[in-house]
């Protein structure tokens, strides 16, 4: 037997998948989706969002980095705001779930709540105002500098990022103006602490966790920091005949002990995540010993000193096994972000959600990057992840069951509608 | 005090040594080293030593594939002969050692066996013919098939490498013929079995085991076989930050642990070595999963049965390793020769030269192929290893001490003096 709330549930699923797939058909690419931020098509697609906005009984506009936003008043204009979204640039060759589905979740949820005859789960005007908003560009994928949206929201977006140049030599202050925007008033996108009482983000979960574990959602615990690092193991080269394996001095045999390390040393720690995904030998021939081996490392966990820790013990490990091969070990770092926490008192209450819903809470850290790394400047942040089939994404066969999103969209209603600010 | 022995070897070697240089400046680049086969520089580099040849008394030819061989009769004409030599074609930027030093050494002990009044360590008749050989390609720098010269008088040569061609679209058909020889005479090169009594090469030893042993020559136990492999495993890929390391299939993380068995199989046992030069990862980004990693593997022993048992236990181990971890790999042999065993007679010879010499007999394989791997066809084989600096072969930097020059002529000439065929 489905209950009213599941078939309600329901209902908002199929319109959420519609309009995801609505967004889907704006790319600039025929026959896959790209949607990277300033385009024409991110224009359209904007331009659809506010509309659906408005449809919802929102008062909508796009501020002044680009971002869609809608905001349903609460009991009395002005009051702070909830704010619920996600982004709605893409990778190229994207998949259509990775950013809409959180903002158009949002969306139909704040619709449901500002046409109460539709809302059996709360009335029409709330203690405290409801925004939704569309991140212009969380990706980076045009120039290669990540949440652009979010940062301009946050007050935290630098000047110089508008001097970066895409793939055809364009810069961001000349795309934002193509755009229709002015980069002189950037600063005026910018909330003030206490204007948002708290950031929720419903996003795909990008792993396999919660297929794993058979949920459809959970609730993550913080937004892991991230150290990479660049490895060069150097030895001696030789001939694969003629030196004896005593005398070697194989830089590649040594970064393989190094990957095995890091392993490891990851494996060994809840929530520690580290991966080699570049590796290069040289001189590279099936016959020579390599005398030089690189390779990156990415180490991530879901608290600033767990990864700290970790990092320390890799290096530690690398110096150690490379000192005992009479390799020479230069370990460069290319980047270091701290871990975003995602408030408990947020978490508590989609966790309380979840449970409404009958579904066992599971808290996850999300290894990947999301608009809420910039949003903990100004506001306490919180995320509910979405099971995705297979933990892919960043690829057209990423996908969400209409199920989970029936539960995602239960959820958040839910969590909306029995929204309590921080006591704090 | 210096010993008569010990002046003449010192004068042996200074005239080999600037044999050497003389060789070492016909080069087809300028300012490197580059000798391949059938070039114009080839064919004068052989005038040079055919020359060499006829001004210490022997008869001189070139043969139907381009080898240069001068003989030196016994007692009789007609006598069976010991073969000396080594090869005088080169890779590209060459060391000038590698070939030439075996060449010139042979050159010069057979100068003083047919000049008696400069020898004090033999007559002038042997009771067998005495032929020094320069084979015109062993390096297969050209044509991309070694050993063609030895094949050629071993009697294996195969028809089929007329037809390969160079980096220039050139047949090894037409470019014999540019070099003036008829390649439908190759055949008449070959020599039966019972004309050569042995066949011993000089060579540097292309390792740094006589080096780091401090001594300047070794015997030969046998030229290694070589197993090579290219392993594919495949995994899946995946987001660096989401996916936890229980949950992932890894395929670069599954070659590291493949690296490592291979480095711990060989280097458990004696003359066995196992090298991976090359590797590569799929898709090759520092955050994401590597989905597929290739590796080359190169597996080398001084015998045949070593070699095979150590390349069964390796695959045996990745497949292991592949299971485990839930990869595909597949294993794919790429190349496989047979260990060419030096005689034990020969081996005892020079042996007791080297001790003769003063030093102790440091017996090693060959992990690196020689022109023996093809005349063992025809004739016993054995090779005199010769110190060479740091290991290093195939570079401008490969380098000999002349005094280790001098005891390898030493040891090369006492073998020669001292030689008698096998009992068998």
């Amino acid at each position: 037997m489905e209950t009213p709330g599941q078939a309600l549930a329901a209902e908002m699923a199929a319109r959420i998948v519609r309009r995801i797939d609505e967004l889907a058909a704006i790319s600039q690419a025929p026959g896959v989706l790209t949607r990277i931020c300033f385009s024409p098509e991110h224009r359209r697609a904007a331009d659809l969002i506010l509309g659906w906005m408005r449809e919802a009984g929102l008062t909508a506009r796009m501020d002044e980095i680009g971002n869609v936003v809608g905001r349903w008043e609460g009991e009395t204009p002005g009051l702070p705001a909830l704010m619920l979204g996600s982004h709605y640039d893409t990778v190229r060759d994207a998949g259509k779930w990775d950013g809409p589905l959180g903002l158009v979740t949002a969306l139909e949820c704040a619709a449901l709540i500002a046409h109460p005859a539709e809302n059996k789960d709360g009335g029409s005007r709330l203690p405290f105002a409801l925004e939704v908003i569309g991140f212009a560009d969380e990706e980076g994928t045009r120039f290669s500098s990540t949440l652009l949206g979010s940062r301009a929201v946050a007050g935290t977006f630098e000047e110089g990022a508008l001097e970066a140049v895409d793939a055809d030599g364009i810069t961001m202050r000349d795309a934002m103006t193509a755009f229709g925007l002015d980069p002189a008033l950037i600063h005026q996108a910018a909330r003030v602490r206490g204007d948002i009482l708290g950031y929720i983000e419903l996003h795909i979960e990008q792993g396999p966790v919660l297929e794993a574990e058979n949920l459809p959602v959970g609730v993550v615990t913080a937004i892991s920091g991230a150290s990479r690092f660049l490895v060069t193991l150097e030895g001696e080269a030789g001939h694969a005949g003629t030196v004896p394996m005593y005398l070697r001095r194989d830089a590649l045999a040594g970064a393989a002990e190094c990957i095995a390390a890091i392993e490891t040393q990851c494996g060994a720690q809840e929530g520690v995540v580290g991966t080699v995904g570049q590796i290069a030998a040289e001189p590279g021939a099936t016959n020579v010993i390599p005398g030089r081996a690189r390779f990156s490392a990415d180490i991530r966990a879901a608290s600033d000193a767990k990864r700290q820790e970790v990092v320390c013990d890799i290096i530690h490990a690398m110096d150690e096994i490379a000192a005992r091969r009479q390799l020479k070990a230069r370990i460069a770092k290319t980047h270091d972000s701290g871990t975003a926490l995602c408030a408990p008192w947020l978490r508590a209450q989609l966790g309380e959600a979840i449970a409404a819903a009958g579904y066992p809470v599971r808290e996850l850290p999300s290894g990947a990057g999301h608009d809420g790394m910039a949003m903990i400047d100004v506001a306490d942040i919180a995320m509910l992840f979405v099971r995705c089939r297979g933990g892919v994404s960043h690829h057209p066969s990423e996908h969400v069951a209409p199920e989970d999103v029936a539960t995602a969209a239960q959820v958040l209603l839910h969590a909306i509608g029995h929204f309590h600010p921080s006591p704090a």
